[in-house]
């Protein structure tokens, strides 16, 4: 009665592993004997608290974070990040310095500038449409942050080298890509990454946060727009998003146990993404749209011959079992979404998908 | 090996229908044999469209609300809508009036006034430990509205005749008791509700919002904090809470289509309450906190003659199938939290299990 499941390419909200899904399916109605779903239990009972600390613990294993990080879950997205960062983080007086990327750089930059804070757009790819990532820009020791958006999913570009930026803590929109590959978290003093790409379902951003950051945090902000609150309670202050923790603690666990963690994660994900590009470069058909050197290994974007063609890939590719494949609205074309959840095997269906459709096509 | 489920009286995340949580599992790896489950999909496909739309359409029909009405959801909580509502909602130069009936009262009060609104306490019952809903009080027709929690979940009160404020628009907390029972709406501006305890899991608030209040959300708010940017784009701004949501869904759905409406909710809820507070008025044993005509029909708090037997009530409770039943950790004591979802044979077993206690610990 299941009927077949596709592969996935979804932006996000996307792909989860399908053993996550089936645990979960599996103690739906009755989590691990408690006699109550998940979705039912109380978040200030004993088996919260495993839910959320093992959460908490697989985050700061997976990425190295000492105990000067904490790791909080916090309802709204990046989109509420993307005010809350000013909010708390600028320094009286002092700029904030930020990176424009595309979209979601743009919006970020956006909410600083609502609250009046003093912002510099230290950097920006906005002369070539986005597709490519700055290398060369001077960074003021002024700043109170330097933010930047480490993968933009809508133009299918990646930082591969993290900027520079000395004393000045980064701050990172690591949606689409955190946990997809390891890296040196010292330089970072807040990432943030809604659920939704590679870590779980919609509904709450993980919020990464370098202790000293909390000093800054002013007063008189509202309780529920405070980093404080979160980090002194745990991320229950109040009744926390338990079903989204619930799931990032799972694909956590698969991360940690049955993929082997960040090194064999980015093997795969490497691996998935060469797939796709050398199809592409060997291809006179389809045409990348990001620069070669700042190409995503999360979301590989690419144009057709013609808009009616690229219609016609992902409407084939559907009937085929391959979904989530149209471009972002505001770009066109179309894109593969290839997150962590995405196996090597639903990439080899693409490719040999992409392959046939041009010599059908081509 | 599903094991047995239990009778639950959490005070929220609360009991969920049965039914819902069956359909749930159900369809989890395959969401209408689209291929993906709910939690894969995008939040601008058809599927989420339909879901959404599903929600907001049951919730106004079930509600009664006309057109001037929008349903929305947003994340964080009824804490986070406790600084939303001054936020947006405080007209320039007017006070805002609130009446106090317990801790949720008193902690939206404490958003209003660390935004330096001009707050007034036109009603409280704290001269009582609040276990009583205040009935005197002056409203000022000078408010720009007129703030009340409609159920306290802590002390056991719920008000039965909403306050009358002529033009001055409620705005209600209802987080445990939306959908318990029909109201009339047109006297309100605002309604929110956290949505786990009495339509879904933890996760987001549904905001009922009349529309003219959104003339009053004034320009240089951060974006994710106005009510326009959630009306203007039916909750989809950014990728709301994609399960939360659609569990919200087909509560409302079981609220319809299986119980049959408001009205015969209520019928329902008042047999339960009446079966606990009957055998708590007849008895010497148990002891009721809150006043007889503010009882509540969702949290019924009572005490034992001792803490030990309190206990000792509790941890028996629960050998016997029947959870939750420990008071909230600032009062003590016990609370059955009879929502909804918890159904007439679960009260009756505990309303067995309290005659029984009494008659061996008596």
């Amino acid at each position: 009665m299941e009927g077949k499941r596709i592969h996935n390419f979804n932006a996000g909200p996307a792909a989860l592993p399908l053993p996550v899904l089936e645990e979960i399916r599996e103690e739906f109605l009755n989590y691990k004997g408690c006699g109550m779903s998940v979705t039912e239990i109380s978040h200030r009972s004993k088996w919260f608290d495993e839910i959320i600390n093992e959460a908490v613990e697989r985050a700061k294993r997976l990425l190295g974070l000492g105990d000067d990080f904490d790791v909080l879950f916090i309802q709204g997205g990046a989109s509420l990040q993307f005010c809350m960062i000013p909010m708390n983080l600028a320094l009286p007086g002092k700029p904030v310095d930020y990176i424009n990327t595309g979209t979601w750089s743009t919006k970020a930059i956006k909410e600083a500038k609502i609250q009046g804070k003093d912002v510099r757009v230290v950097a920006s790819s906005e002369d070539a449409n986005f597709s490519y990532i700055p290398k060369e820009f001077e960074i003021d020791p002024d700043a109170s942050y330097l933010h930047f958006t480490s993968n933009n999913t809508i133009k299918g570009t990646q930082w591969f080298q993290f900027p520079e930026a000395g004393d000045v803590p980064l701050v990172c929109d690591m949606s689409s890509d955190i946990m997809s590959r390891p890296f040196d978290p010292k330089p970072f003093g807040l990432i943030y990454a809604g659920a939704q790409k590679n870590i779980g379902p919609a509904g709450a951003a993980m919020v990464i946060l370098r202790k000293d950051m909390l000093e800054r945090v002013p007063d008189g902000l509202p309780t529920m727009l405070k980093y404080t609150t979160f980090a002194e309670k745990n991320s229950l202050y109040n009744t926390p998003p338990c079903f989204v923790i619930y799931v990032v603690s799972l694909v956590l666990k698969w991360l940690e146990e049955t993929i082997g963690g960040l090194e064999k994660m980015e093997e795969i994900n490497k691996k998935k993404a060469s797939m796709l590009y050398d199809l592409i470069d060997s291809s006179d058909f389809y045409r990348g749209t990001a620069d070669k050197d700042s190409r995503s290994l999360m979301n590989v974007t690419f144009r057709l011959p013609s808009e009616e063609l690229e219609g016609k890939f992902v409407q084939e590719a559907l009937d085929q079992g391959l979904g989530g494949l149209k471009g972002h609205r505001s770009v066109g074309g179309c894109r593969a979404s290839i997150y962590n959840a995405v196996s090597l095997e639903a990439v080899t269906a693409l490719a040999d998908f992409m392959k046939e459709f041009e010599r059908k096509n081509g």
